[in-house]
């Protein structure tokens, strides 16, 4: 068996023995019928001790009065009790020596503005922690509970299954929101990011963001990307110390909420954070190598990004060759490159001299690439993309790809009568279409694994799950393909990765 | 019958009596057999003469060998044949006086740096543009079409159907890119905005950008905005002199291409424009009340914002007050609020005390109004929505209605259970929760109607097309509500159509 003094301090509550959950009921409209009924059906591989005064059994667990009725050392008491009756729980689990207890309960500073009481709740609390001298952790209070798809723990308050896990790349989640982290889980999750853990901190009365970044990356192998929703650092002398060494193993995705004075303020009624001033936030994130999320939808592209360059597949460098169906998105997605420190790349003379066989005569003979509106050229996609992929001057390639989500029910009689003379399709319907986009995407997946270039692939449909162009970009990214709803998203994340690529090679040529 | 005097001079183009084209072809893998039947199955009112040496008959239509055979006068002429065969036709529309020439063909101007016959080609056109002093004028070359609603008129090449126009409100589109122009007539459609006219000027020749706004400003009763995609002016005297004008009657919306640098040499490519200093652009947009959008889909925004304010209905002020399921989407919704100018409403007394009822004893009693977590707030949503529709100090209402999207095939079984008890539904699926998501878009109509207050609504399933929140969602936006794909658009937008009422106000007031 493992000792337990070679497990680094938080291993306990990511992988727990046992878990208590205080309020456990049957009644999963309630938050602990919730936690109890999500531990069941993740298949939590520990033991669930469920804490209740009347119940006999749940789900088949034997129900305890107390914690303290319980033989077995406690590794995670999970509290969901009113407010007020918090306080002695924890008590209770500071004197059985559970090792973490974490509360999920609201209504403590948070809400010390409007009820006063609240904050003597938490207060009482501090009391009890600060007598365990650090044999007992506390986690929360208001907050929504943990995950960890190493043990199939789900611990969560709401009706959110146990989170996916995937070979190869896997990303923890440190939040200071609760359903923010039920959120991204989710959202990581059906954008093709595996989950190794998720814990959300409320009030970080205790544990602190600061400590879980610690902890994912040092001491969690299963952790490849770090990412965290964060109002204030509280322990701003640990993240300073450990930061741009961590940052060194694995990219840390950060989305800072309170930038503003009106974010600030929405923060402190929050989880009580300070959000302190977001200059020194930015200008902290570039010394340590912390990549900074605009928004959540940008926080899961970067770790998208994070994922296929993972580990050290780079971009080569900044120049970028674009295949447009027309000049106008030319000059458009020109702006936007240029606008995020991208460069047009200079295609080869050879590059264009072998485009020249393919595209119409009036092509504008350089980058941005353009069919000039010519439809023909959908059967020459094929060729088009090998050959700029062996352009040497280009570095990634961006293109909306034109034919991709054109496979609609009802296809145009002209483009029916177009595609048996041009294409040689008999009869031309939506599953001919989807056939094609699936064999382009094909072939582009086998063009490019004989490259070192980026793909870039800004698409409007990107969060369309359930249709089949949803399909075909799942299997372009798992392929290598940076798949984005725009061009300006996927511009901004290259520059962003690219500026980490840097931070990088700085760091390790020290 | 109507004097053609009483007439504004581009009147006969967007509603031509007759139409030829010049190229026209029985196969639709040219771009002459795709103008031609575009104009059938687009169902055009008017009279339409395919040119052609040989064709006899063209899908009814009798061919003639020259637009010189041709025994009515012209009001269109659409050509298609190659480049260097274009300018004697363009000699021969001079000389029997048809109205206006289209040319589609590419390879002028915008080829010359690698191709300098192509200048020739051009020079040769603008020799007759001149003998024909204003009595025939050009639009292209290297353009896309046009399309007109008002006479189901669809000479555009490629394969789409003829644009649709909505009741109450349509845009018209004039832009220096042909695909452009085809992909926002398109997204428009799609996105319920209703199109007037659209019209690819290429490069320019004669007729240019400034000439379009014009005509659809001043002389377009069919057109409530006006769109466009822009490299340069080629002719800012007009512009300068119009632009304000026209703006104080509908709005013009223009997305600037060649903004930077590489833009600019993307676009010199492209139609051979100047793109010009993009500083002095932004300056004269803001004088003259011009919208400036970021990109194709932040243009189709504004103009969904401009149908749905049209005409005057503009937000009271930027007093926006938050709706969400948990606090960290408050804090960064917040964030993006203030970083666009907008403000967080400060609640009245008497709002908090009836929402104080509502939610959890622990909600944050202020802006954002946060439901804790607290799934039973699904239940409650019509009586939320309605306590802060009526809150005095509110101009704006964002938020993620938490419900919407939420149905799905596979529903987990702890939420099938907790409907049940919650909700009351014996059996809960797929149907049941569309149909609940349903109800409750109407609520918010019904709500929404009884106050002065915009709705916004930010969901990135909001290009999802084919989904049932597509088709809420559209019902949404029917009714008014601001349907964006994410806070930050939504924001963005309302700040843009602020301003652009501020600038009515003052032109108003003079």
């Amino acid at each position: 068996m493992t000792s337990e003094k070679d497990k680094p301090d938080l291993y306990w509550l990511f992988s727990p023995r046992t878990i208590a959950v205080v309020g456990a009921t049957k009644n999963i409209s309630k938050v602990g019928g919730q936690v109890i009924n999500n531990l069941r059906i993740g298949g939590y591989k520990g033991k669930v001790f469920p804490i209740h005064p009347k119940h006999d059994k749940i789900f088949g667990w034997t129900v305890h009065k107390s914690v303290k009725n319980v033989s077995e050392p406690l590794d995670l008491v999970v509290s969901v009790i009113p407010n007020h009756k918090t306080a002695p729980i924890v008590e209770e689990c500071v004197e059985i020596g559970a090792k973490f207890v974490q509360i999920i309960t609201a209504g403590f500073q948070e809400i010390a503005s409007f009820e006063p009481e609240a904050m003597k709740y938490q207060d009482e609390i501090t009391k009890s922690l600060k007598r365990a001298k650090g044999t007992t952790r506390i986690i929360g209070p208001n907050c929504m509970g943990i995950t960890s798809t190493g043990s199939n723990l789900n611990a969560m308050m709401g009706f959110l299954p146990l989170a996916k896990s995937l070979d190869g790349f896997n990303i923890s989640i440190t939040s200071q929101s609760g359903t923010w982290t039920w959120n991204v889980v989710n959202f990581a999750n059906s954008h093709g990011i595996g989950i190794a853990n998720a814990i959300s901190n409320g009030n970080e009365l205790d544990l602190t963001f600061e400590d879980f970044i610690e902890y994912f990356g040092f001491h969690c192998e299963r952790t490849n990307a770090i990412v965290g929703f964060l109002e204030g650092f509280r322990n701003s002398q640990k993240i300073k110390k450990i930061a741009a060494e961590i940052s060194e193993k694995k990219p840390i995705i950060i989305l800072k909420g309170g930038k503003t004075k009106s974010g600030a303020r929405s923060a402190s009624s929050h989880t009580g954070s300070i959000a302190g001033s977001y200059a020194i936030f930015k200008s902290f994130c570039k010394q340590a190598g912390i990549i900074e999320a605009e928004d959540s939808s940008d926080l899961i592209d970067l770790a998208r990004a994070a994922k296929i360059f993972h580990p050290n597949k780079f971009p080569r460098g900044n120049r970028v060759t674009i295949f447009t169906g027309g000049g106008g998105a030319g000059v458009i997605l020109s702006d936007i490159l240029e606008n995020h420190g991208l460069q047009l790349a200079k295609l080869e003379k050879e590059t264009i001299e072998k485009l020249s066989e393919i595209l119409p005569p009036h092509w504008p003979h350089g980058n941005p690439v353009d069919s000039v509106g010519s439809m023909e050229v959908w059967m020459q996609l094929k060729k088009i993309m090998k050959i700029i992929s062996q352009d040497n001057n280009t570095d990634i390639i961006m293109t909306s790809i034109p034919t991709m989500g054109a496979a609609q029910d009802d296809i145009p009689e002209p483009m029916k009568k177009w595609a048996k003379r041009v294409m040689g399709i008999e009869e031309i319907n939506r599953d001919v279409l989807v056939s094609f986009d699936r064999n382009i995407a094909k072939d582009i997946i086998r063009i490019l694994r004989k490259t070192d270039k980026l793909l870039v692939f800004p698409t409007s449909h990107y969060n369309s799950e359930g249709h089949y162009e949803y399909e075909i970009f799942t299997k372009l990214f798992e392929n290598g393909v940076l798949v984005v709803s725009n061009a300006v998203d996927g511009s901004r994340i290259i520059k962003k990765m690219l500026a980490y690529k840097e931070f990088l090679k700085k760091r390790r040529n020290k």
